[in-house]
């Protein structure tokens, strides 16, 4: 018996051919992880994002029943390896697909987006190209009786040389092994200077010339989504991308559940070490697929809510949700990585953009750096819809800013098909004449639910086909687009196609989807109420957020989640957060603009103003109670039933 | 028998009360430690200094033969604590005097003559009272729902208030205890900020005003000796101050022996533990007397030689003695003093003046720094008489500065009855009309020694009585002066009385100190030669070192340590390393002008030179080879038999 049950499992993973033995019972998920063999694991091993798909070729594995896989993949030999047990030996098959396209295809089309707008190009825009963190190499002449010159002078005469750093430290354990690291390099090494304000630190010293592999990651640190991009500091240009699921979401949908979940449980270590595997987990993720080691990593720059950047840092947050409502820290200064467990070059540093206050963080900041919002002419106004949806509007002398609850539900969570922008999102759905809708995919992937923009995409489609009355109610329930479904009614995007489920919307969606957008609209109408701003003279709306690659404007007004304006003066800026902080790591004089901005913020706080829940309340309809502020919706809508 | 032989005793000092248990034949000096009760012991515990001195009242203890003791002490149940050893219990008396009076008096005159020169008058001289290390009283209001500012920010903006700090950081452990600090303390706190170049770092934050303790140390590293001041910055005076033999004497007298001892024996971890170990004693001893928790010393300040400063931070110092001979660093950035393992704050900071090169050390940039040798009109001279001894000549547009071997001689070592400068240290000797000498120690404490001043003095009266010839030997072996002691002919300077051993000169010492002398001279010599300059041209000559609180001019110049000047010139300066690191730590003008002047002067290489070994061997002569060079001394010795 023994014999046929061993306690140990050989797992031979193909086409890599890395072996590895675990305990029998181990899932397949942790043999690759010991194998080295990575897999993308959205959820964490929770089995419910379905991505770690790989194929038993030999061996036994027990799998649980999950609907993540159709019954043909089921068939082929197709597990959930963070699900499926090791039983015996086994022989598997990683799909090339998954290893490599997720992040490739939301790094292309992003990558290309901030090329446009921030990012690589900051050099030729606003801000001149003068990265935080530099790698220099030197070559230095070694000393001789003639010049005695010590080794820590020498070092910071060749760096001055090449980079105008008056103000300079070293680190010292770098001071102790400095004479060992340049006589074994003969005096030819790279310094990693990074700036810590006027400060020019030296991070540390390598042999010889490292100085093309000098990589940042740029993090933006989202309630429900963190994504995390690796630029190359040499070249100034992105790398690659990745994105998880913060996996906080455990503890709670919004941030002031997680603090409260912090605080009953004693659970602010465990809330640190979720986020902080969440940002490792990228970064391991990203540097393996470009096959580039930790060490080249010599920094980290976050931007988030400042209750996420609290949580990654181990600051106390309890005084964001409780009167004063307050943080710990808008400004933080430059820490070693390390300090805060993050894995990159030992010695590197973490940079985190400064915050405007306890309600509006540093992602906000960050989209105002990107969107330049205090340079545009005349009135605008920054949306960035996350978990939360923060508002900046902007005047020629001023910049107030606010925040309103918009939930999760344009991050695709809490609503039954929803998904993160992630290769097979439907990101974009129009209607055909036949009634019927058309949709696309992120990657050309065959479809797995649908994102933030097809989301909207849907409510303003099923809105003007009259689906939906504009209460959000499904008009007709004998229309041949609904059926009854596990949940009710809902309405059918995808229909039911091989052995995979149809992809729907149901009555509960439809709801909280309109939920969210009426917090964000009843926010910009108190800010505009506020300053006497009337929604037609805005010149420009910037609008930010998970929603994917793309944003249908034309939708977004349709629904109400956006003042109808002309379409030209709206634009979908993508992930701001990240734009804006790939800027500052990018730029000295775009951080300090950063510092800058944080402080010209002024903060309003919405949840105490009297006319807040009325104008919510409002909003609670498609596109506004009042369709007169909507004259193109009301055009659109004419002749429709929604539309009477 | 185990009754009455038992295996740990106890041991009562008085008359503090405070007990301890400790093995059987354990020193009642490591009684002491373990008790919390502080004995004096410069040497360490080697049974040398004979400082240690306690009085068993009960119980048994074995004690060693010494002759640190009178018979009378002897018989009186003293001992010396490092070498009596526990065998049974104890009840011993810690005699007053040596816990107290040690320091205080040394303190008293230094810090009077530093309260003339520099130090606390560092704000009405050269330098503003402005210290590198603050405590701000902050008295913040609390936040509420109309003043959301973070702790952060809210700390930043009061530190402002009082102090112009347009660069700060924050430790990051600090940053995570902000909150609980100011709520506890209900925003009545206490920041310590200490500048790291232009750079104002958050260092520690306390509750409520703990502004009147912020204390400094300041130490001289020295190759025989280490010395230690305590500041109070709070009122800028110097509190108290103590000096120790640096304990790693066993490995080497000077430090090119030291160094090639570790790098034998891989020593360099036991090198800076023990040099580590001695300021930290120096520190406790201080703190205990003054009552001052080690919290309190939120800053060091360190100026020594190249070499002692590598040990002390675990720096590579073996190129310092070997081609190119160049330090690791001269530069040095404040470190946390725990790093180096000097306990102090645990956040504190660890400063160090900055180094010339190898071989002239950042004590040597404290003595200009201190004497402003920069500003003097005319050519001036600063002589800096240690272990080594190091010269800097200014002109009015350049310094150019060099090193010279003196031996420790002048700092009482290698001397038969030689001692550092401590209570009961001939410091001053006159010859009598008699033909005797008549004396003066420190403290006014029965003779144990003779330091550096009492020694040059004894060689010029020596010369002047015609006891020693101009090569340095004894004229007439039948002098009634003189005797045969074990050491062959010896000259007395205090004869034997009660029980104590007289206190002599031998001709090997003699020897020693003319060479100590030439080394100097010789190095004054050529510096002279090679710049063009004429002794008589020189307007001021500064005298530094550890000869004690006084040096006779007219002795240095007699025995040809220094040329041939009016006295009025001469100025003795005593220990300028720690003079000028004193102004440092209060005031970064002070700081930021020494690392200007460490840039400036050149330094020269003596030991290369062809013409220095002529130099010294004709400078091995009273007062020289070539005695018209020094006619005032010619003119003195006249008539007597050295001037013939």
């Amino acid at each position: 018996m023994p014999h046929d049950n061993p306690a140990t499992c050989r797992v031979l993973f193909q086409p890599s051919g890395l072996k590895t033995e675990v305990p029998r019972g181990a899932t397949i998920l942790e043999a690759a992880r010991r194998a080295g063999v990575y897999l993308t694991s959205i959820c964490g091993g929770d089995g419910v994002c379905g991505k770690c798909k790989i194929m038993v070729n030999e061996g036994e594995a027990d799998a649980p029943p999950t609907t993540l896989l159709s019954q043909k993949e089921i068939r082929e030999g197709i597990v959930l390896a963070c699900q499926a047990r090791v039983r015996s030996d086994l022989v598997v098959t990683v799909p090339r697909s998954h290893t490599l396209d997720t992040g490739r295809i939301l790094v292309d089309s992003d990558a290309h987006r901030f090329s446009e707008m921030a990012g690589e190009d900051v050099g030729q825009g606003a801000f001149p190209f003068d990265p935080l963190v530099r790698k220099l190499h030197l070559t230095m002449s070694p000393p001789n009786e003639q010049d005695q010159l010590a080794d820590h002078e020498r070092l910071y005469l060749a760096i001055r040389k090449q980079y105008d750093a008056p103000h300079m430290q070293t680190g010292f354990r770098i001071l102790q092994q400095l004479p060992a690291i340049l006589q074994e390099a003969k005096y030819d090494a790279t310094a990693i200077v990074a700036q810590r304000g006027d400060v020019a630190e030296v991070v540390d010293v390598e042999p010889g010339d490292t100085s093309g592999c000098n990589h940042a990651v740029v993090v933006d640190v989202g309630t429900t989504t963190v994504v995390a991009h690796l630029v190359d500091l040499a070249s100034a240009t992105t790398v690659d991308a990745e994105a998880t699921y913060n996996s906080q979401m455990h503890f709670g949908d919004d941030y002031i559940r997680r603090i409260m979940y912090a605080e009953e449980h004693d659970a602010f270590d465990e809330m640190q070490h979720r986020i902080v595997s969440d940002v490792n987990d990228l970064i391991q993720t990203i540097a393996m697929r470009q096959g580039i080691e930790l060490g080249c990593i010599a920094s980290v720059i976050c931007a988030g809510n400042t209750a996420m950047i609290h949580f990654l840092l181990r600051l106390d947050p309890r005084r964001i949700r409780k009167s004063p409502y307050v943080p710990t820290a808008g400004w933080i200064p430059p820490i070693r990585a390390a300090e805060a467990g993050i894995r990159i070059n030992k010695r590197g540093l973490l940079y985190c953009l400064p915050a405007v206050g306890a309600y509006v963080g540093s992602d906000i900041v960050a989209g105002v750096l990107a969107t330049r919002l205090d340079e545009a002419e005349g009135l605008s106004l920054f949306i960035d819809i996350g978990t939360n949806g923060e508002i900046v509007l902007a005047g020629e002398e001023w910049m107030i800013c606010a925040s309103s609850s918009a939930g999760p539900a344009f991050e695709g969570s809490g609503v039954k098909h929803g998904m993160r922008a992630a290769p097979g999102a439907i990101e974009r759905v129009t209607a055909r004449e036949d009634g019927h809708l058309a949709w696309r995919t992120i990657g050309d992937e065959p479809p797995r639910g649908l994102c933030g923009s097809g989301l909207l995409d849907c409510l303003a489609a099923m809105l003007e086909a009259g689906v939906i009355d504009r209460t959000g109610r499904f008009t007709n329930p004998e229309d041949p687009r609904l059926r009854e479904g596990p949940d009710g009614l809902e309405f059918t995007v995808v229909p039911a196609r091989d052995d995979r489920e149809p992809i729907v919307i149901t009555q509960a969606d439809v709801a909280n989807l309109i939920r969210s957008k009426a917090g964000v609209h009843a926010a910009i109408e108190i800010l505009m109420q506020t300053t006497g701003t009337e929604a037609d003279t805005l010149a420009s709306v910037y609008v930010a957020g998970g929603f994917g690659n793309y944003l249908d404007v034309t939708s977004a007004v349709t629904v109400g989640l956006l003042p109808d304006l002309p379409a030209e003066r709206i634009h979908f800026v993508g992930n701001a957060s990240i734009g804006g902080a790939k800027m500052a790591i990018m730029s000295r004089q775009a951080l300090a603009k950063a510092e800058e901005l944080a402080g010209r913020m002024t903060y309003f706080d919405l949840m105490n103003h009297p006319d807040y829940m009325d104008a919510f309340t409002q909003a609670n309809f498609l596109p506004h109670t009042d369709i007169a502020r909507f004259p193109s919706v009301r055009e659109r809508l004419a002749g429709t039933d929604a539309g009477s």
